[in-house]
């Protein structure tokens, strides 16, 4: 069942659907026989839908795989995200709001060190910090020919470069060797097609070279290490293949610029609150037919093993829910992109809980959402692609299958 | 897991399968937190049989797909719905017990009126009485050259024909317009092949807006419309794939017509209630391996939107279970084709109540059949065309796999 042939049932109503994402939601114990951090959450609203909703465990790309945000969320679009990718380069991109056109090339990048023999003694060059990475990166943004060369410093050592220009591909090999004790390797062209991307390419990289050596202080890098080429993936837009008018409400950039790689209307956010983000949502309630809702700090607590934290979020959250209800939404989602355990101090394979209500789903009766809950939940445990097809249905946006 | 993977697992057992399918099965509840029309019924058999048995919820064709009757079957089959297609037009010409030779083309049709100016004023001839269009269909029933027309009403403005002769194919485009207002389109072929086949089919329609002209009084319709030309879709045998004597029993001739199209026998019911359909399982016990056994009021009562009739029959049902049993059946399975909530008044998306009985079934003790009783068994929500395997495994009919 692919996205072609969902497009074909699609039919208009006038219903909303609204997707609340929390990031890295699913959780896991602190002892066994313990309760994760939904679980241990007091969520009397989220308690109260999930006795009219369905539930279920997501599988975000498939058993045991443990997924970026990037693949996490083109599976909740419904996107097969084995089949539609996105480049690291690119992800790095948009999440710092870069707009990409299509004949661009994005990169992702590393300041490194390299000893007087050219061998890699550092790939991340200490983590050198994010301020000096800025200044770094500001010096090092260039024209070579009729090429823009755009450098800015995700964090740290981590950069993002964007190519602008005519006759680019992303056909390149990348400098990065992945370990240090080895030379940066040679870019080079994968086809004639890239030969002016490689050379252009390598100039940039030796003007890197040369710039940072003649800077004062001496900067804590000597090098830059690119890999990730790639072009914006010209995924099929999610308003066309579902007829939705969506839209997309999140404060971090990453998630801003996955929205808007899927052709979402991205809503601005004054201030960065859970409750901001619920502002938002209530302005825009007419306007649209799809609202996709993300709150990070879900998974930033987890990333920092806070479990308390996370727990505390998840309460805050909760706490909005009668905000969300009160619009009366046709049909809603909440679930994660993945699983981020505080215990695991990162994201993880755990397949993620998932609440469906609507009118016309067949409840389950479980006045619960944890993880053991959505368990035993009748949606089961399934990919996290089929969430937007089953949404549509309840939303009555889907046509009979008649072959 | 395809067919031909299957059918070469295929061993002979002298063992039996029942499967017993009440149509539009799946329910939901008339209010939030309620019953469903399966879970209102009192059905003390089925109850005592699902505490014997593994339960789960099937999905027809995909998440969030609503599915006609044809896919539906196929999938209860073992046929991959998507893969294999049985078209409209055929659907109708076996419904009305027609024998499709491999060569005819079959197409859906509708009377219908246009004005002075050719434009469709009423695609559906004011639903035209199913006694008129039965005076019409004989009328219009003609031979063109070498190629007969066969027209049938199915019902009101609806109709079949099925075209016989040499030189046939079915890759001509339809000629009504799907809206009001619009002048019927020319039937046209889309390869050389099918030049034969709409220029015949031009001069039938001609024909027929003679015929309808010199008609008195005059008829409701002056106009047919046609779309959904097809050949017998070819399915692989049921019989042959799984090497079973395969026998249906139904009243409806929609699903006599599937039965016959996966070369199932098709057994003759005297009467047309479920009892009736009983005593005919009984009678042909000794000579088939699996009977496949359907049940249509579910449906239609749902389709009405009377859920105290749906409830009704299938507590009918549940009074005859006991005569199945006393059969001895190996292997029973007893489900749907998809769902028909009354409170819906149509299919729907949702997955279907499924329960399996054998004596090697890996019971869950649940003693009661029903949605949300399915949902928490250890078949869980699985694609329907999984139920032919599974079925196949109790009755000890599948070898081992060992690549």
């Amino acid at each position: 069942m692919d996205l072609k042939f969902l497009q074909e049932l699609i039919m208009p109503a006038h219903t909303k659907i609204a997707m609340l994402i929390m990031d890295g939601l699913g959780g896991l114990p602190l002892e066994p026989g313990g309760k994760t951090e939904l679980e241990t959450a007091i969520t009397p609203n989220l308690d109260a839908l999930a006795a009219l909703s369905a539930l279920g465990l997501t599988v975000p790309v498939g058993p045991g795989i443990t997924v970026e945000s990037g693949p996490g969320h083109l599976a909740l679009f419904g996107y097969d995200p084995l089949q539609y990718r996105i480049g690291r380069g690119v992800l790095e991109a948009v999440g710092l709001d870069i707009d990409l056109e299509p004949s661009d090339v994005a990169v992702r990048g590393n300041y490194s060190t390299v000893d007087g023999a050219g061998m890699v003694t550092d790939r991340r060059a200490r983590r050198i910090p994010s301020e000096v990475s800025r200044e770094l990166s500001a010096l090092l943004t260039t024209r070579i020919e009729d090429v823009e060369f755009q450098v800015r410093t995700v964090r740290e050592h981590r950069l993002a470069i964007v190519m602008r220009g005519p006759g680019l591909s992303s056909d390149v090999t990348g400098s990065d060797p992945l370990k240090n004790d080895h030379p940066p390797l040679p870019l080079q062209a994968r086809t004639p097609q890239a030969e002016k991307t490689a050379r252009l390419l390598n100039q940039f990289v030796e003007r890197a070279r040369l710039v940072m050596e003649a800077y004062t202080p001496k900067p804590p890098a000597n090098m830059l290490l690119l890999r990730g080429f790639d072009k914006h993936p010209d995924l099929p837009a999610f308003p066309q293949i579902y007829g939705l008018r969506a839209a997309a409400i999140a404060v971090y950039p990453t998630y801003r610029g996955i929205a808007k790689l899927v052709g979402m209307q991205v809503l601005p956010v004054e201030g960065g609150t859970a409750a901001d983000e619920f502002t938002v949502l209530e302005k825009n309630w007419g306007d649209f037919d799809f609202f996709y809702l993300h709150i990070k700090e879900t998974d930033l607590a987890g990333e920092d093993g806070d479990f308390a934290r996370k727990v505390g979020i998840i309460e805050e959250v909760d706490a909005l829910i009668p905000r969300l209800m009160a619009l009366n939404p046709d049909v809603v989602i909440v679930s994660g992109d993945h699983s981020t355990p505080a215990v695991l101090k990162g994201h993880s394979w755990h397949p993620v809980p998932t609440l469906l209500y609507g009118r016309h789903v067949r409840a389950d009766s479980i006045a619960e959402f944890g993880e053991r809950a959505c368990g035993r939940g009748s949606l089961g445990i399934f990919p996290a692609k089929h969430i937007m097809p089953i949404a549509l249905a309840n939303a009555l946006r889907l046509a009979k299958f008649s072959a």
